[in-house]
């Protein structure tokens, strides 16, 4: 019996670790004033289908259920945000900030940093178009990295604007129907060859030189991106931001602002990426529904790879984990014929919201004080000859101390 | 675009909801020094069908995946637990604590209080075969739901023991390799007329009446269930409890204590169940692992729609909520050219870790105010003439203060 490719076990050591990345996404987002949502993870295949796009769709997971409805595993979270703000738009007052950090399933090919089930924290403001929204994004994302110990040493954020290589290339005479073949290519620059990027640029009548010198040189204010610069910087996040034209995403629905997280080493592949998806509200219901939105997704295996190598990073990630040890205290039963007693107690401790062990079999109080250490328990509670008193060992100092059981939980605590 | 039947959105006040279910469940099973784990969603369609019982087997989303794996999404925890800790029994200190709280995904008939895709709080204890480990694990999924504020007025858990039913059998002449099915039969007694079970019973040389006064009066003596009643009683809990031997549960892998959670209305389906699976670790990996073993499964939906009818449970639930609305602090900008300095006084007070929100467009300050109070904040932070000081106003007594923004965080948290 074995695991399938591609997917996990989290053994309670991995389940920490990937709470720990669950607990900072959702802090963080919170402070943001993002409201958390979520949606199935099962979901019907026409609506990946529905926006064009093409790439998730060759990754799905899909099959006939037994009501032979056409479904797939959810691959991505944004046609379903669509679905639903379509479907309850008038209920909100805009924009609406929302964030989900649910499960997806893609079928993809086996590779460091990819995985067939992972987690993605996704956050969208919806119903503002304005550079301020992107700002508010993008401040959004680089203050997730930041809530895990990474620094502007550590990671960039890529801005780039799909509206200004549209304008290039109708400028350069694209007909409206190939930007999008266009777009493409430029996304794959730089993993293609000199010689065959000529060639395909050729096909379109634009050089390869024209191409590098707006890449070079992006006439900023042409765009919206000096808005957006200008309001991170009044963030003092500035050292954080970087305009690389080359980032052009893949995916078909996005329009304006696009942007990529980067690992500053450049070993790990993005660390997360979005942009603004104008037009996809009004694809998804059908024209019923106008509204400007932008997102990102931030999956947990590239970020967890680069925590690991983060000394600073690790050494936050260690110290939120030690905090949560499994027990607080342990009840050592050193005379067995007050097991009732001690059984009491222990209801007693865990009523007053102590996370409390004990031994369930009768052993011996050399073992039970070592089950004790092993739990990181801050104290053992030795029920023995002494009650109704018992004996409190804080295991990291040795002191011992006889208290009375009565009040027991409210002396543990000061 | 619609939601599949027996699926659901959850709107940022659904997943509030969710979320709150989530949080009292971990929060009950830390205070049990239960370690949260995980598994995978997608498992080999084998697992399920390993372990005999297939009852779930029917009601699996199953397919054929793009590696032509035969797959399934998981109906239930058990099989993937069991696979875990069998391949790494020996990494662990026995007994194991542990539960999670994932999805499963079920294909069943729509009713009220099922649905297709659904969270389940798993709790587990393996290797301890003690009525000691029963009672702890009973104890728990007592304190789970008095963790929602429900008491012994409102909920009880039925006991039964299938080994006094096996005996039962055995003692009446049923072969061992009826045993299951008879098991079956007294499953559906109460779904059942009298006169089918008379016929059914007698293919096994049981009379009804026999069965009847089994169950008025079981000879508690002979079962584990005293030494279990003894220990919750020690906790206070024997209220909480009733034996009841007409539970004997569907699965055919439990073995022992078997049990179920019913509210005291009787309106619900069962809000939990479980009990023992000694010898499943033992089927899973082919008799390499032999470790006794028992938990309870409780799902989410049940459980909220009997939060909404007790009050007192429904309070608890509503205090929670309002602790967490949306924003603690909204930042007024009350003058449009003093929006960089609020820009970065709001990265400050985020930074500081407050859940700080603003309007993105420039808009009147009334409507500022508004919104404000739509999102709940606490205080409205008004940046303005008296920059570098801001009007703080507490938006629940209209007090009103200025103070510098210098050292605001700190002032605000005070």
């Amino acid at each position: 019996m074995q695991l399938l490719p591609g997917f996990r076990d989290f053994y309670p050591e991995d389940c920490s670790l990937r709470n720990y990345t669950l607990s900072i996404w959702r802090e963080v987002a919170a402070r943001y004033g993002f409201l958390e949502y979520d949606g199935p993870a099962l979901e019907p295949v026409e609506l990946y289908k529905k926006k064009s796009g093409g790439e998730l769709v060759g990754q799905l997971f899909d099959f006939v259920d037994k009501g032979e409805r056409h479904v797939a595993l959810r691959p991505e979270m944004t046609p379903t945000l669509a679905r639903m703000v379509a479907a309850r738009e008038r209920d909100f007052k805009k924009p609406l900030k929302w964030f989900c950090a649910p499960t997806f399933f893609r079928y993809e090919k086996q590779q460091r940093g990819r995985l067939r089930e992972f987690i993605q924290l996704n956050c969208d403001i919806l119903g503002d178009a304005s550079p301020a929204a992107d700002a508010e994004l993008l401040a959004l994302v680089i203050d997730v990295l930041r809530g895990f110990g990474l620094g502007p040493q550590d990671f960039v954020v890529r801005l780039s604007d799909r509206d200004a290589w549209m304008q290039f290339a109708l400028g350069k005479g694209v007909p409206q129907e190939r930007v999008l073949e266009f777009l493409g290519l430029v996304d794959k620059l730089e993993r293609t060859s000199e010689a065959e990027s000529v060639r395909k640029l050729a096909d379109f009548g634009i050089e390869l030189g024209a191409v590098r010198a707006f890449i070079a040189n992006p006439s900023l204010e042409t765009t919206k991106l000096q808005g957006i610069l200008a309001d991170l910087a009044a963030r003092g996040l500035s050292d954080f931001v970087q305009v690389d034209l080359t980032i052009v995403r893949g995916l078909a629905y996005y329009t304006g602002l696009v942007f990529e997280v980067f690992d500053r080493g450049g070993k790990e592949r993005a660390l997360a990426g979005g942009g603004r998806y104008d037009g996809l509200l009004e694809l998804m219901s059908d024209g019923k529904v106008k509204m400007p939105a932008l997102g990102f997704g931030m999956g947990d295996v590239v970020l967890a790879n680069m925590l690991d190598e983060i000394p600073a990073a690790k050494a936050m990630r260690d110290a939120w984990l030690a905090k949560r040890r499994p027990a607080e205290i342990y009840v050592i039963i050193a005379d067995d014929t007050r097991r009732t007693e001690a059984l009491g107690l222990i209801q007693t401790l865990r009523n007053a919201g102590l996370r409390t062990d004990y031994s369930l079999a009768s052993t011996k109080v050399g073992k039970q004080f070592q089950a004790a250490e092993t739990l990181g328990a801050e104290f053992a509670v030795v029920v023995g000859a002494e009650w109704p008193s018992v004996k409190v060992k804080t295991l990291a100092t040795r002191e011992e101390r006889l208290l009375p059981v009565e009040g027991l939980a409210a002396a543990l605590r000061a």
